[in-house]
């Protein structure tokens, strides 16, 4: 069946996840897992990050990425509800993986060289729900973000 | 900061999703916001459903675009945890946006036209968190998928 008409145009623009701490998540993604922090959002009370790999492949201005982030694909939304860094009350968020009511699963990397890319993760310091080497999957990995989402690292070139 | 050359050729990969019947839930991303089924990947108790749009303007083979699917962006994967659709005492699962553990947000649609998108989607039956005449902001809409996640409608060449 062809996609109708009417959703000409259409993409799959970002998928957005709250974070305790930006400091933190910010490094993550962009300092290990190498995505770029395109627009800083502040609005009352909390904060949108918007990060992504560069599309324009260097050719682009700051100005540009960030105007252009919703004409795009592979946006993470990350939300910052201010203070949940520093309050001791905050319990943290549910990574959708836990009962009850798990439903969001994880996201996920594809990365050229999936052995490569763990190797750097766990030198890093970056704890896993599944290393390669265990489980009956040993070409894909769930490494945990510091909020405890799971996300999954594949080879590009994966066939199941 | 440039981003590390280690992570060169990463890509944000996919977004999964839990859903209860592949039946509503194919037709709802497929019939009404227009992806395509890429695969189906059939295992022990799930099967998972990797939808995306069409890069190639079709030009690539359904043989093509299933292979392909790991070295490209934003695909949406649905898993379907064989009974639940049937089981009476499944209660469903978390949109993500619900105490306790609110995490996960929601995924995002740019599309060119967000009134006539959002136009078609109440025309279909498609429920609303947020309509576009409702709260402060008047070009961003978040409709409802089949298991309650937010499914955010934002115009492609949305300014803040």
């Amino acid at each position: 069946m062809s996609p109708p008409p009417e959703t000409q145009g259409y993409k799959f623009n970002h998928t957005m996840i709250r974070v305790k701490d930006p400091k933190v998540s910010l490094k993550f993604y962009t300092e290990i897992l190498g995505m770029e922090l395109i627009a800083e959002h502040p609005a009352n009370g909390f904060t949108l990050y918007f990060l992504g790999y560069d599309h324009s492949k260097g050719t682009a201005s700051a100005e540009e990425k960030s105007e252009g982030r919703f004409d795009r694909e592979a946006i993470l939304e990350l939300t910052h509800n201010h203070g949940t860094e520093s309050d001791p009350n905050f319990a943290g968020y549910a990574s959708g993986n836990t009962e009850p009511g798990r439903g969001f699963g994880h996201i996920a990397f594809a990365v050229p060289n999936v052995e490569e890319a763990c190797a750097r993760l766990e030198s890093l310091g970056v704890p896993f729900k599944k290393k390669l080497t265990e489980g009956t999957m040993k070409n894909i990995a769930f490494a945990l973000d510091p909020d405890g989402y799971w996300v999954e690292i594949i080879p590009r070139h994966f066939t199941p």
